[in-house]
């Protein structure tokens, strides 16, 4: 089975496109290709033109549960920049690596748990041998007040 | 017109070198080339051994329009950088990715707009097809109390 | 003489291998490597299954000069990384990039001191023509409360 068959297997979809808030101008590309290995932007739990998740702080106004939500979300986020800029999620030959930003209260200290919530889907889908390496740590805030943001480098096949 | 060219036409120039406070020791370089891409360190406001930038947190003791100036200096500094290290700003043969820090008050949610102020620089300088991937966070302090900081990964021609 | 030969020189160890603590996944490898690149998690200062440093916050709970040790066993953390996963410390031709978070508070601005503690083991085992880029920021908590945190981008042999 392929990434796209695994994903439709376990009920989930790629969401819409995301959509920048209106009168905000993002000076950049979701993802830029060199060779075999492609940098992704910093993504959020967006969800087209909106947002798929409460925003703000975690451990204040998103619970833990939420923002592993969130970034699985952020997951489905970046699979979807990948299959609409280079066609096919069967096209990373590798997660090099994932840096996951959690935007929490003073004293939060379950930042791995929150960033499982991105790690894990793309486990399930690309096995462990394609999994990235990672560095999560937290933030007092983040663009549009988003829980939660994730980057990526993958290589292509 | 090479990039050099259209930053002189913008009536921009690069600043002075980086002089790291008295008594700082920065243990690293600030551009390492390894095949077809370089790796920038994280860059800020500085001119030359002082600054062109008022310090601080974005929200309390810098304004949001400062900080995008602070933003786009940041910018002619790793310009600075890729010019002293490679030789030549046409060097670059795409920007991959952007990585901008900003200092800022709690509650602050205009990241991007802040580091619109680097990425727009490069846009116009070396056009959309050249741009890059970007992750904007926010952070309660940075090094020297600075604003802003930024670093990038680069391909070289 | 080679790496670990200058290492042992010094008098310091390769600590054992960090241990997630009790109920904790962390779903990442702690090095991927692709082609002659490798990119490092995100390590902080373990020991084990413990801890060789106290946690918290830099300036609150965690003196600079204790922040510094643990970014030098951050440091050595790494190499036990590299040194599992590649066989051999001399496999690094290069250290490319390095990300030093440090978990301090408000008004920090020392952080280059800190990330120092990082990056002058390396400067002392690997030598200045294979001293990374570097990025310092500040954050205001890491997972496990830990005070530090640093990833890294290599080249390979």
């Amino acid at each position: 089975m392929g990434v796209a068959e695994l994903l439709a297997a376990r009920g989930l979809a790629i969401p819409p496109s995301q959509v920048a808030p209106e009168g905000v101008r993002l000076t950049y590309r979701r993802l830029v290709r060199f060779g075999d290995v492609a940098y992704i932007a910093g993504h959020g739990p967006t969800f087209g033109d909106g947002w798929g998740s409460p925003l703000g702080k975690v451990g204040r106004d998103v619970t833990v549960e939420e923002a592993v939500g969130a970034a699985e979300l952020t997951a489905l986020n970046v699979l979807g920049t990948i299959e609409r800029e280079l066609g096919d999620l069967d096209a990373v030959a590798c997660w090099l690596k994932v840096n996951g930003y959690v935007n929490a209260v003073d004293g939060f200290t379950e930042h791995a748990r929150v960033v499982n919530g991105f790690s894990d889907l793309l486990l399930d889908l690309y096995g462990e041998e394609r999994l990235a390496a990672r560095t999560s740590v937290g933030v007092p805030h983040l663009p549009f007040d988003m829980p939660v943001e994730v980057d990526a480098v993958i290589a292509l096949r």
